[in-house]
């Protein structure tokens, strides 16, 4: 029954065979790794706007200048992944490129900073989305943490069905967004050319606070989230067509010089055009309304706007479960993370982000703003951890021009470096201290999942046998009975069947009860004795364990023992509802109470299969 | 660790023989008995209220006559009861009675009734007592459903711990609620001899609809809550001293004559005093803080009356278990019912109350009004068929003066039988719909329950013993293993004991997976055949039933087929979660596969314990 409703969520399940390693030319891969980079703007911009327009005027028009240093900072960065593109063709995530060079320690640091890091993505892209859409219909505000978790939901479902299409369905919205953007940028410029730009002045926003050094860095520390998704095309170097990495790297370029052009000239054109959002529509929503009015070619814009950040969303759900995998895999996260789902997806890891990200949801009230502070500390964490690990493989493997390489790893390593204090300083109260102390608590929870399967390891291994039984041995036999009745029959007859030495155990809850059941069982079974045990407390557990140590304690003849437990089944699931599981507690209690003997207590279960 | 935490909530176990039967004397069982009954004023004012003030200060004129309604409905159905407890030395609730009296169907629906009787005592009881500390202390207003589930928490530990003190502790509130109305009754009843009484006219309510026979009615059917508890004493003659049955009555006609006066009395207060609340305030508060000021004599009759309401939705406590465990003794509800906790008391029962109560209140935002439809129907229905009850009774059994006893105990039938239909009508659509619906629900289970019961018997009864094995009989052992460790090294041993015939079963989730195993198990276990089974599903369960089904049908040599699990349990709880639960499956796989051949297959666990 439940199965069937699985199926009809996520469809039937896929023979492991079907695993295919389709390769992507560079358009597709353009729209299968793209997404959470470009979509960034959907969130940067916001973020730029909301720490300028505290200081009014004065500080919105400190915008462009703010945008050219992001600007500057994504090309040092661009460069630095170009050249991890071509240093690793099979793939240099973070974990990966720190793993190899660093060591464990900084590879897992990488590994807890990337996890966050999607669910981030994840959380952020979806309250973003639906930021873009809601400055479209103000009436969807109020709904945003609900409309937000509607979404995650189909995103969940379609992931776990196994979303085949990746790189062909996706690559329509990503190519739309492009197109309405870099349109309407075009329209903006001439629009500016012609008329000529409009100065702050005019409009006049006032001034919360003056416009401060620290303001800026403040601003800086969020607005730096442009650049988050720019390392996606550096894991996925394999799954671009031959020569792949050189087609990775000409991707990366263009992507880059993309992200460039859509961050600068959209901030730039909301500067010269001095566009002021109403309180309740993102930076981007004005800019666009301002543009084209709010007709057709406006919702097309917030339209594609939320499609793309709904893609980058959808990312996460490709490269959490993966990563989660890799590291249980590697016995740092738990082995169910490994399992291929029906679909051949790590459904696992697919819900356990979904969780996490709905909690981040409702818990941040579907705020944007709210958690972008968690946001960027933990992509730069992974951004230098990956630019330091490229140093010391240059340092290692040398090669032609390893110098120059190596300085520009380094560059970009200090950028990012001096960004993540930054941001750790400046968003520390405001919800960076939350990724602060998750990582420590992360790369603990690795360790002590990675000691523990070490340890399983070591004591599951063989290293001398123990002595091998090879001939039948005795075994003494204790069975628990509620009352003589057809439920037994099987069992006392298989208990008899293996051992001469069969007791029958009854603990009375209620005096009397006993004897009762007593002359039943002496009609039945004559010669298997039958022992009746009080129990003050009303326990059946208590008094039946008791009563096998002490067996086991008066016996001492090195016989097995073993419990063979009558175990009745009813036919319909809710009927288990309508009686005592005593037959589950005793076995509860007798597999897991630890002995100081070699050998436990062997527990047969003996099922009777009731009809209806 | 578990049981710790439980025993420093609930106290630790107490042994079987200390159930105790108190006995107790007439002033002790007044406080016992009476404070849902004497409570109900807490709310059946405010019903009235509610009821009247929409047809304005011409409304509000009727509040007397409608009190004096419902006090002769009060005595009527009290004579009855009193009739009752002389009947039912050993305790006539309306289930026993109708049970008794009507049949087994009548008895259900009056335990139906009952039940949900209890539930909304609880209910109506803590959010009136809230409602009333609220009156006092507005800024608690908003917080009134936290508050309610507050003293709901605490009423269940109280209960779950045993409250052995039920007659002496709870007297002394009881006594100062009864001790705070009747003074102040007194007092007002002096202001208006003193200053005379003051018209309506004076403040003069608007009237939003005019005052119709139909609006009443509808007053009517909920300010009839007001003999809600009535019938508490009839169920507790047990308790009292000899002479029971006279001690009871006793207690009976005393209680009744306190509910009259107090609902009677304050009623015609507030209507003498004209006196009219404001929105966040109950009547009664307004009719104390009108006679008393704001003082700490308005306090203290405030909190008498939250007190005097928490100890009646305490007597819920009492009885919903009491009546839950006598049906599922009956075999009408789950036996797990009847299981005396640790300390004595029908432990699921209080915790399905407490469930059941804390979803209504949130659900209906602890709005005492919204849940009164819901009460007053169950309540008149349970006494309906008490009385009629009683009417059978009589003809049954007369003696003497049973033609008076019939007849008194028929007005009674009547009256409360027209007091349900009006109820029904009137309140149908307010909330009356969903008691309605319920208690068909309620019977459906009941009888659900008590068929499976009864199957069960039936197919546990042992006619004619199957033939018996008493020799060793030979066994077909299957061990699944999941690679060769230490962990498989007992549960092989255990196989090869008692089986000559085994074959250990490798399910290959990864090919070639499979060869590794091979090369280890034959140089461990090289006369044990392991059969390597494919899963291009990646199931490992699946396939492994498949095999035995197969080998079955293959062998059909009549030997019992047994699968020996060996089962490895790490040391500590949490590390379950690290590990494929694989046993754990292929186990209940087992258990729960019926299949069609006499013997089901025998489950054998072979645990193997971690240290750490």
């Amino acid at each position: 029954m439940l199965d069937r409703l699985k199926h009809l969520i996520t469809g039937s399940p896929l023979p492991s065979q079907q695993i295919a390693h389709e390769q992507l030319n560079k358009i597709r891969a353009l729209a299968a790794f793209s997404p959470d980079a470009l979509s960034s703007i959907g969130y940067a911009n916001q973020e730029v706007y909301l720490g300028l327009v505290a200081a009014g005027s004065l500080g919105l028009v400190q915008s462009v200048p703010m945008a050219l240093v992001i600007t500057m900072l994504m090309t040092i960065v661009a460069i630095s992944y170009y050249q991890t593109v071509h240093a690793y063709p099979s793939g240099g995530g973070s974990y990966a490129v720190a793993r190899e060079n660093l060591g464990a320690f900084p590879g897992l640091l990488s590994a807890a900073a990337l996890l966050i890091d999607y669910l981030l993505t994840a959380a952020v892209s979806l309250t973003a989305g639906l930021a873009a859409i809601a400055s479209a219909f103000p009436e969807l505000w109020p709904h945003r943490v609900g409309l937000s978790l509607l979404i995650l939901v189909a995103i969940t479902l379609l992931n776990l069905r196994g979303l085949r299409e990746t790189g062909t369905a996706m690559a329509i919205p990503v190519y739309l967004f492009l197109f309405a953007f870099l349109s309407m940028l075009a329209y903006g410029a001439s629009v500016v050319l012609i008329d000529g730009p409009i100065s702050f002045s005019a409009t006049a926003v006032p001034a919360a606070q003056p416009l401060t050094f620290f303001l800026m860095l403040h601003t800086f520390a969020t607005g730096c989230t442009a650049l988050t998704g720019i390392e996606a095309i550096s894991n996925g170097v394999p799954a671009f067509r031959p020569p792949k990495s050189k087609n990775a790297g000409q991707t990366l370029v263009v992507m880059a010089i993309l992200m460039g052009v859509l961050f600068l000239g959209s901030i730039g054109l909301t500067q010269l055009l001095a566009v002021v959002p109403n309180p309740q529509e993102t930076i981007l929503s004005a800019l666009a309304r301002r543009l084209l009015g709010s007709g057709a070619a406006y919702l097309i814009v917030q339209a594609s706007t939320m499609l793309i950040l709904g893609i980058a969303a959808n990312t996460s759900f490709a490269g959490f479960p993966r990563l989660a995998a890799i590291l249980a895999a590697d016995g740092y996260l738990p082995g169910q993370l490994t399992n291929l789902g029906d679909r051949l997806v790590f459904a696992n890891g697919i819900l356990l982000l979904a969780a996490a990200t709905g909690a981040l949801i409702v818990v941040f009230g579907g705020d944007t703003h709210a958690l972008i502070p968690l946001f960027a500390v933990g992509v730069y964490i992974a951004y230098t951890l990956s630019q330091i690990g490229m140093i010391v493989h240059w340092l290692r493997n040398r090669g032609k021009g390893w110098r120059l390489k190596a300085a520009t790893n380094g560059m970009g390593a200090l950028a990012t470096g001096v960004t993540l204090v930054v941001v750790g300083v400046n968003k520390f109260v405001e919800g960076a201290w939350i990724t602060v102390f998750l990582i420590p608590i992360l790369l603990f929870g690795f360790c002590k999942v990675h000691n523990h399967y070490q340890e399983v390891d070591k004591q599951l291994s063989l290293g001398e046998l123990p002595g091998q039984f090879t001939e039948p041995f005795p075994t003494r036999v204790v069975v628990p009975v509620a009352g003589v009745n057809r439920g037994m029959v099987d069992a006392i007859n298989y208990a008899r069947a293996i051992s001469k030495n069969v007791t029958a155990v009854y603990v009375e809850l209620e005096s009397g009860a006993g004897e009762d059941v007593r002359r039943d069982w002496e009609r039945r079974w004559p010669d298997v004795p039958l022992v009746i045990l009080p129990s003050p407390y009303r326990s059946i557990v208590a008094p039946f364990m008791e009563f096998l140590d002490k067996l086991d304690e008066q016996s001492n003849d090195g016989q097995l023992a073993a419990v063979v437990l009558p175990e009745w089944i009813p036919a319909k699931w809710w009927q288990n509802l309508l009686h005592n599981q005593t037959a589950r507690l005793i076995r509860s209690a007798l597999l897991y109470r630890r002995r100081d003997l070699g050998f436990q207590r062997v527990i047969i279960e003996v099922p009777y299969h009731l009809r209806r």
